[in-house]
């Protein structure tokens, strides 16, 4: 099943909103052994909401569009799609129940059936809306099932969630299994991985599926694409094709097989092993915290983290020696690891992992200039240490490399005490 | 001139990453008056390269394609453009050239010049890349322009600073200008806004372009596009609809004028006045600080934040007494006001602002279910205050509204104490 997907929004093209919806559309297909084939993304015209819905149903059989159907007058996605289908837009009883029982839930009175919310192109089918106020509605006939869904991320999530595979099921080719293998590594760029590290890794690969390698934050992320005609076979395949990376030189640069991601692994082995740390933060201003808190269940783990910009909060929280400030400055291996040490005591800590650094525009000097980051870790009953690194890039992506680097840090400690 | 874009790359069609490159770009054309006419995202193939190339190149005058450049082999950019044209690939002396200066940048070694960076369609001009190793290229006729740059954001936005007015300011219509009054609300509903609080907003503002209206965190952004045939004239017009917000029932909703960011705001009230605050985050773990802390010049205004998960760092670090706690629980009034008024005296600021809640998916009790937050703020020779507010939503996102919430307070009582 091929599927496409139209973003309908003038505000996407604008720059004032990130798409996150193709986003949720592939984490969702995924689940389902399906992708996207191929996406638009439209102004809130007739024009070229028509373009869009006619390049992608003429290529695709299922189109799935996000945006603009909202209560404004700029909202007009049903609109165009009846008048390219020839359909009337008509009164529709479900519809108002749908608008009705949204309002209820939301404790707002209902404007009266007179609301666009209760009307819809002739033959189409109003789909019930769990986070929000429009629903969503949906068509088919003997080739194209379209679904449009609104395009607050959390609302196209819902509509996705409730409704997607009762629509298509009965479509789906069930003798294709899609599945993928991601391998994550760290430290060495793209080209020395595939031109020096492991010349043959790309060509062994491809014998198992379609090979991409993208470039990530202080890493490459690999992935193997694999077809099957059932499951069964198909777990297999992932299998075999992790072998070849655990064979590989490439092997020890692996930190992890699979989607988790460096903050879920992170909460993951610190709960299991119930290992509590934190962070001093002055670089990074808040955004390992940050990283660690959006995971469920990491109120176990993390029990806190100072963000000390200013060299008072060095001293008066951290316990920074005012002698260490002077001496060395505020950006230094001897200041991480005074951090380091003062918040892992100062909170009882398993673990404390501390970043000092200059993450620009202005500051830095001969020795550390802007991109430096000196990462300092202080583990129970072992020395602290600290290790600086230099980064390229602005002040919010050497943020995010700084962020990298300190969690990287964390999770081979975290390694390390779980194996104690 | 209209402008298409083509994202090329499986791995934003797969939810590996997130397109961030339509953001840049309009971001860029807007500073040029200029806009992103539409968009499409293709798979890394031969056949959905091509197929975005030739509707893009059918329906724009300028189109821009990010991804696929880099030196793997799923990077088919080049080769499906060339086919595409009908044009061979050959060796460029000039992009040699480019590619041997980024590896010294980089003080790596080049590869030689049978690398692939060397070698361009016939007709087609290498342009330098200031932030990696990838050279773009652009080809222009009589007609069309195609320039194509890489994926990775920050050398997607070198390339177009460097590149992109050069190339087409020729072919740019001198005789009209694009403008955007932006008009940021917070605390109504959309719908509240356009049926109930002024009905006739949306009319009056269509008499001086297209209005669009988006809702986003805890408020909506309305926009007016304007258009004219000269500078002097947009500025005017941008002037005459700010009016019609002036005399609007939604004026005190308003919060700014123009594209400033709530963070920016925040950052530059502060500097011009010379007022220190600090955060302390429970729910928001690290958000608010963050969030400050990517705008330059923060350093001089935020001095540091607690990051408070554990009951004990209330405690130790805010001094929130242990009694509080018992019989009023982490989640409460009376504990946001201790932990606000603590931090403010701890490190001597001028605001502080406490945010304690219930982000979920545990947690939560009768009187303050998943989605409450008490926002406490303590401002100096002010008596210390608590709110609290219930938000819907998952994890991810009530961090978000909470973060938008403190911030919010943060920038009522900035404002305030600027005009004391």
């Amino acid at each position: 099943m091929k599927i496409g997907l139209l973003v309908i929004g003038s505000e996407v093209l604008d720059g004032k909103v990130t798409d996150l919806n193709t986003k949720i559309l592939s984490e969702f297909l995924r689940t389902e052994y399906l992708e996207i084939h191929e996406a638009m993304t439209a102004r809130d015209s007739d024009a070229a909401i028509k373009h869009g819905l006619k390049t992608l149903l003429s290529r695709n059989d299922l189109v799935i569009t996000t945006g603009g159907l909202g209560p404004t007058r700029d909202d007009i996605t049903k609109e165009s799609m009846a008048s390219l289908l020839g359909k009337k837009i008509i009164f529709s009883k479900e519809a108002q129940e749908i608008s009705e029982e949204n309002y209820k839930k939301f404790d707002r009175p209902f404007p009266g059936k007179e609301h666009g919310y209760c009307y819809l192109p002739e033959g189409f089918k109003p789909l019930s809306n769990s986070s929000g106020f429009a629903p969503g509605f949906s068509y088919k006939d003997q080739d194209k099932i379209i679904i449009s869904a609104p395009g607050v991320p959390r609302e196209f999530k819902s509509i996705l969630e409730d409704h997607l595979m009762n629509l298509i099921s009965d479509r789906v080719d069930k003798s294709t299994f899609l599945d993928t293998l991601m391998v994550r590594t760290k430290g060495i760029p793209e080209e020395k991985i595939f031109n020096e590290v492991d010349p043959e890794l790309w060509e062994k690969l491809e014998a198992f599926g379609e090979v991409s390698s993208l470039p990530v934050l202080m890493g490459v992320d690999i992935r193997v694409k694999l077809k099957s005609d059932s499951v069964e076979k198909i777990s297999s395949l992932v299998s075999a094709a992790r072998e070849v990376f655990e064979n590989s030189p490439i092997k020890s640069s692996i930190w992890n097989y699979g989607n988790e991601t460096l903050e879920e692994k992170i909460v993951r082995i610190a709960n299991n092993n119930q290992i509590k740390f934190g962070f001093a933060e002055s670089a990074t201003g808040g955004l390992c915290s940050h990283r660690i808190t959006n995971i469920p269940g990491s109120s176990n783990c993390l029990m806190g983290s100072v963000v000390c910009y200013d060299e008072k909060v060095k001293q008066g929280i951290l316990g920074v020696k005012k002698e260490t400030l002077d001496k060395h400055t505020a950006v230094s291996l001897e200041t991480a690891k005074e951090m380091a040490q003062g918040l892992r005591e100062h909170l009882s800590l398993d673990i404390a992992i501390s970043i000092t650094g200059y993450a620009g525009p202005g500051g830095g000097n001969d020795k550390f200039p802007v991109g430096s980051v000196c990462i300092g870790s202080s583990v129970k009953d072992k020395d602290v240490k600290a290790q600086d690194f230099l980064f390229k890039g602005e002040r919010i992506l050497l943020k995010e490399r700084f962020a990298q680097a300190a969690l990287h840090t964390l999770l081979v400690e975290l390694e390390i005490f779980a194996s104690r």
